[in-house]
């Protein structure tokens, strides 16, 4: 057995059954091996920022980490984009990326750079193979590393005589994964602080955000009286009817400012202290108002449930105590397309327990409170802020769960980022609809423009943040890569387009012409 | 006037006078003093790898670099793949990558990552401003860096507030551009070896292929006797009818070896001693036979005509020397499509002048002779091995020259990296003509796969390196993108749609199903 199937075998035996790849000659024995073995299941991606954003979507599922196979620095770096936002959103991701052989990295060959310092920034755990016989061993740290608490980035450089040479075996993950735990004195304070007159937010963030976290929160709101929140944007929320609607931290830094202003304490179950997005001139970075103290309850890692059943033991919430809250009413909207009757078709078209895939950014912005009424459903969000997450997340998502259909929501401008995502939806029949909001335009950044005190675009600035010479033809696309699409302009075509795909197996798309 | 304002009319003053761009929120004070000034052209890419391809396409062809504007670390990171290309050509590129405000940094806001450890990696020069006085100089020192001898990447992190905050005015680039200069022993000893007995190859890399160059070459080849060899890839070549003809290194490692084999003395003139471009189990990595001598004669920066003409000088070459080379004959091909047939098609239809962007990997190894035939051109081609180059490469070369037509040539795995680069061609009407060789495979790891000794793939292996299910329509992609498209399927169909397209002005692709 050579270094490549010691490490495949690894990877298999440990659980890491899905390879999302894009691979070159430097990784053709680490492809030879998975073509030899069964239990992995592959995954091509024709760029590689679907591949990390693939990885990212299936760990947010599934709870365990898929591999990447990625071609020496270059394929790292374009990955690079969807593992910061994977990292950002603590999943764990095992990537595998090949290096030339070790004599021939000093000959400056021209696919040559350092590997190891481009993976640095956005990897927790790095290492370079230093030969075959060691290869089965790294693999297995790297899944550890992947899986531990929290969850990490690990990146496993693979030079390729590492892969071709003679190898002693598998290895077996060594270590029983880290029990994650919480502090018993975080939860008394806490206790304590809901006890006491202040105004208290409770800031959910992780696994707070499941339907059991929820379900804790909403006791604790009823029993205490503190007001609950998410973070702005969340890895994944349970979410739809019977769940326990929580509104989110507002993006635009007035609002998120006002939002918080009551609060003179902010509890983080495993949440951040929350900051501004980006920074504006004569206007804070941390959110919180004066005065107001930030306690951590739960950090990434620790176990947040147990944490919350002990609050709620500790302040007495019982089973009836969450208040009881008004879905708002649903109807299929007419009329014009607008961010409201679109809110309003998707919360009416979800099937039951879908995935949202929510990369819709300004077109967005007004979807959570309708959809608080649909059917369940778990909702992602793109954590690091990176554009073009969704796309390759549905893809992920979609692999872990062939079972639900997948909705990814996106504006114009993401979608470009990794369009060659369709390709690898048609080519798996995934079940995924891509809904493209198509404004023609970086909205966001018409409005940021004006937020950073720079005034009123002129033509330059206009063209540096408008899609719309030429149009973008979304259905054309999709065409191109295989994925049947449509177009439409009203309310009423969109919510007959969505009910249709919804009820048709494999990937659709929407191109949504505002 | 801003720290943002101060820097680009930096930029304006020091002659950089294009901005390839994707900006976010960050670097929304910079797009607005690119809006108030004159002097500075701003090209919309909807991917960073588009962008930082342009810059590297703009540099090759007018010699000045220009600069990018990107957002942040991600934004960076998606750009990476292509400044490595671009720094393996040797083409000077100034990065402006936005930064959060520097007190917003420590807040690890979702977009925050270690953006100088990032550009490291493809960057020789990389400076972070302290503040919006800082700005102005720094500007000038990445301009300084970036044109100097050789020409380097220069990444200039920009902060938030070092943009929006008062600054004192524009830097100038101070210090003379460095004087290439070379080494009159390595001309003394070129001489030598080429008076001795054994077989010598010159080998060319660099602006030895320029047309002045090559003539050069020429002659002291018609004198000595010793034989003239291009880099297997090459940033730029002066080709076509009346311009000294010179073979490439092969790709394939045994006919490299062949090729090289009957050589006692390389002396390598703006080359890099010739390597394998990857390792293969019991084959060598570097390609000089065996008791064979490597001599520099001048290195990247150095003054590689005046050397050339020097050592003609030496060796006592005349204008009379260069021997006749017998031009292959031309036809428009006909029957099936192939690459002799593509090549013979290519050749005729060549407009004068024009600039071919060579990604066409596996389908182009044979493109050479005939071409050589062909109309005066230039041939720029991928030296960093990162796939994805060609068509943001020909952005910046239309930009750079807008009155020479180009031609883009890239196999259809490589066009699906960054085929974003169609929309820009569209927006700025920009004369390119992209031919894509629709084979729906990455061809050339079929051939790897076997080269590295793992054998026949296998159905998962296939799986891994065929773009077939489902078939690319590059018809419709071009369509999504306005750019006008149509596929040929005969070697009379490409024909014909060559010779229209390149008859029309600005942005056409041709689908060419093999």
């Amino acid at each position: 057995m050579n270094g490549a199937e010691s490490l495949v075998r690894t990877l298999i035996r440990s659980g890491v059954d899905t390879c999302f790849a894009n691979p070159g000659t430097s990784e053709m024995h680490f492809v030879a091996a998975l073509d030899r073995l069964e239990g992995m299941r592959c995954v091509l991606g024709l760029f590689e920022g679907v591949v990390t954003g693939a990885a990212d979507g299936y760990f947010r599922m599934k709870g365990t980490p898929a591999c990447t196979l990625l071609h020496l620095g270059p394929g790292l770096a374009n990955g690079l984009a969807n593992l910061h936002n994977a990292r950002k959103a603590g999943s764990g991701v095992v990537n595998i990326v090949g290096q030339h052989a070790i004599p021939h990295i000093e000959c400056n060959a021209p696919l040559t750079s350092d590997i190891e310092a481009l993976a640095r920034p956005m990897s927790a755990w790095v290492r370079t193979s230093s030969d075959s016989r060691s290869v089965a061993r790294d693999g297995a740290a790297a899944v550890a590393a992947a899986r531990g608490s929290p969850p990490q980035i690990a990146t496993l450089i693979l030079p390729a005589d590492a892969a071709w040479s003679e190898a002693d075996g598998l290895a077996e993950v060594t270590g029983a994964p880290q029990r994650p735990d919480y502090s018993p004195q975080a939860i008394d304070g806490a206790a304590k602080i809901l006890r006491s007159s202040g105004e208290t937010l409770l800031l959910l963030g992780g696994r707070a955000l499941t339907e059991r976290g929820l379900a804790l929160a909403a006791g604790i709101a009823g029993k205490t009286g503190c007001q609950v929140m998410a973070e702005t944007y969340n890895a994944r929320m349970a979410r739809g009817r019977g769940r326990f609607f929580v509104e989110r931290i507002p993006y635009p830094i007035e609002q998120a400012l006002r939002a918080l202003k009551p609060f003179s304490n902010i509890i983080l179950v495993e949440a951040n202290d929350p900051v501004a997005f980006f920074a504006y001139p004569d206007k804070p970075s941390r959110l919180k108002p004066e005065g107001c103290e930030v306690h951590r309850m739960t950090a990434k890692g620790e176990d947040t449930i147990a944490a919350l059943e002990a609050l709620a033991g500790a302040v007495g919430a019982r089973a009836q105590d969450p208040k009881p809250q008004q879905p708002m009413e649903l109807a299929w909207p007419k009329g014009a397309l607008n961010p409201a009757s679109i809110a309003q078709a998707i919360a009416m078209s979800l099937p039951e327990n879908a995935i949202i895939v929510d990369e819709s950014i300004s077109t967005g912005r007004g979807f959570f409170p309708p959809t608080a009424s649909a059917a369940p459903h778990d909702w992602l969000q793109n954590m690091g802020g990176s554009i073009g997450f969704s796309t390759p997340v549905a893809i992920g998502a979609a692999v872990a769960c062939p079972d639900r259909k997948v909705i990814c929501m996106v504006g114009d401008g993401s979608a470009m980022y990794t369009l060659q995502s369709l390709w690898t939806q048609a080519r798996e029949s995934l079940d995924v609809v891509t809904v493209v909001f198509s404004n023609r335009l970086y909205q966001i950044l018409r409005g940021e423009f004006d937020g950073v005190g720079a005034g009123e675009p002129g033509r330059k600035a206009m063209d540096m943040l408008s899609l719309d010479r030429p149009p973008l033809d979304w259905v054309a696309l999709g065409k191109g890569m295989g994925v049947p699409g449509r177009a439409v302009t009203t309310a009423d075509e969109f919510s007959r387009a969505l009910a249709e795909v919804t009820a048709e197996q494999g990937p659709r798309l929407i191109e949504v012409r505002m």
